[in-house]
């Protein structure tokens, strides 16, 4: 799995809305209604990181859930990011 | 539910082994074996933090959990944040 170049990472960008580019990764805010239903996302997206075997960095903040990927063998974005963040979705 | 001053914070950190005072929170980390491990720890927090109705903000990187807890309505540490790192413990 290698580290996508600037144009690879550009395309994969606008096939995968609602995420965005900071630094070398991948990130995306979600809100919920309370704490209860932002836990249950997140045993959803646990469910999915352990399907992929790749695993977004988590902050829960009550009702708020940030998710960072990247893949750190690869030293940046690798379709694995692109493509865990398309399953996670909305 | 009133902010605890300096010697009430000191007092009350002797008696909450393992938490450190960072700025106006109570943080710790907890490491385990796995991700897996590491939601069913967030989830048993979970549990406690909804059964307190106070929560502290949870960071999951992999294996590794760090709790941080404050009261925001007192602009500080109060007894709830001291109580519920006790329930939540080792």
């Amino acid at each position: 799995m290698s580290r996508l170049d600037e144009a690879a990472v550009s395309a994969a960008l606008r096939r995968t809305p609602g995420w965005e580019r900071g630094g070398g990764e991948l990130r995306r805010t979600y809100r919920f209604r309370d704490f209860r239903e932002a836990l249950a996302f997140v045993n959803r997206v646990g469910g999915l990181a352990e399907a992929a075997g790749h695993h977004p960095d988590i902050d829960i903040c009550y009702n708020t859930v940030t998710l960072a990927l990247t893949t750190h063998d690869a030293g940046g974005l690798t379709t694995k990011d692109f493509e865990l963040a398309r399953a996670i979705g909305d």
